[in-house]
């Protein structure tokens, strides 16, 4: 990865944000015509056309690859669904050791179907992070645990708040750290200490920035662009130099109804001008 | 208040619950009829038949009032915004006072309109509660902040965890404590904690309860009767009994697509039955 200390506000593109109808191709086509300096493939995306082109395409394009979306989804209701959750996250750190990944970003999963046992939950995903964290780090790859919105808890991922996926980093040592999404933390009272906290420990692995739009008309698919919405992003930007993270931006919009159907080039061309706001 | 001690999943219904069509009296009736304990009004029901009938209504139906909904709304964007949220929030304490309730239930409001300034909105909360308790000591009517699940922190109320209200707590003295709804706080990785330091210092005013659905379709009116959901009900009321709390469970269900439309006696026959898990 390029050294990017000094700089502020370089934009990474997270494929996410082109919506789901859109290659990896288009992406980095479309980084390199508007002058972003990295991508965030998710795998679906790589899986389309192989991790052998993917990692071709990107190395040719010189974009800096600031995460791979992702590993994660730890807890399942038997033994052989951790198996296979495991399994998976192995491919996934292949993938993004192939991609020369600053981290792999994990969203951890939530619960089991039926259970409502969420201490258990946390419980598993520990176990399981425990139990993919050598492998990672004989692949050179870290893991950035992605807190995400409480609205979350149930069905994507049970770690919720920075200081509770710190305090996992505190158990499991090196090799592991967060990814900071304001759409997921910008309400949190505790923001600012906790991403000290992570600089001080060399765990920002990742800035994941969009906005938080009033009224949000959907849980999953209604994230704003930079300006759009209600988060302090310059604020919490300064909070994360302050701490002394130095990479990339990364743009991540789920937008089913207001992004997605828009051209690439205007989606690009928008991000780039609100860019300018971080 | 009657003394509850020793009881356990004796309900309150919080009139929301009925949805906005039924009136105060609609629901001290079902209460009535369907043996349950206590009544929670929101001020628009006592509006609607004015403070001295509402009064004389749940007084002669003995039920028990564990609060009123709502004050609170602090935040504005001018000091005239400020002067009259204060305004009225005495009006609410008056009508708490006047019903004999358990407490004021704050929702504590959120970013004024046009604002990002989160840090901004939440020292004016701090400062409108400040500014509202002494005349609550007077009245008697203790003030219960209801800290509210973290995708309402733009728009209605910027205090979303239990640590961060019971923190206002100690600031602010007396006469003020927390209501724990389950919907807002079951995701905290600290609740169990929060929770017992809330009972050591005695401000467990209230404790609402619903559930979580998977998926959740609104972000604010898809609320569930409790068993349908993932929240861990049993656990939570364990951890409140702990605390020393010995009130009724107030049940507060907004449901705009499933419940609401029932019949009042479905409604409550479900809740009574529900009640039974907690």
């Amino acid at each position: 990865m390029r050294d990017l200390s000094g700089t502020t506000g370089l934009l990474s593109l997270n494929t996410a944000t082109l919506g789901p109808k859109r290659t990896l191709k288009d992406a980095v086509e479309g980084c390199l015509r508007h002058g972003i300096e990295g991508i965030s493939p998710w795998r679906d995306k790589i899986a389309e056309i192989g991790l052998t082109e993917a990692e071709r395409m990107i190395r040719r394009s010189g974009l800096t690859v600031t995460g791979v979306c992702r590993g994660g989804m730890f807890p399942a209701a038997d033994a052989e669904g951790r198996r296979l959750a495991l399994e998976d996250n192995r491919r996934a750190i292949d993938e993004a050791a192939a991609l020369g990944a600053a981290c792999l970003v994990l969203v951890v999963g939530g619960l089991p179907a039926g259970s409502k046992d969420l201490k258990g939950a946390r419980r598993q995903v520990e176990d399981g992070l425990a139990a993919s964290l050598d492998y990672a780090r004989s692949a050179g790859v870290s893991l950035a645990i992605e807190p995400l919105h409480p609205m979350y808890a149930a069905d994507r991922a049970c770690v919720n708040t920075l200081g509770q996926a710190l305090d996992l980093c505190d158990r499991l040592g090196s090799g592991i750290g967060v990814a900071v999404d304001v759409y997921h933390v910008w309400w949190d009272p505790e923001l600012d200490g906790q991403i000290a906290r992570a600089g001080r420990q060399d765990r920002l692995l990742a800035y994941h920035v969009c906005d938080w739009m009033v009224p949000t008309a959907d849980l999953l698919l209604d994230r704003g662009m930079m300006g759009d919405g209600v988060i302090d992003l310059p604020g919490i930007r300064r909070s994360m130099e302050e701490a002394g993270y130095a990479g990339l931006c990364e743009v991540e919009i789920f937008s089913a109804n207001n992004w997605w159907p828009k051209s690439i080039d205007e989606i690009l061309a928008v991000m780039v001008e609100r860019g300018k706001l971080l």
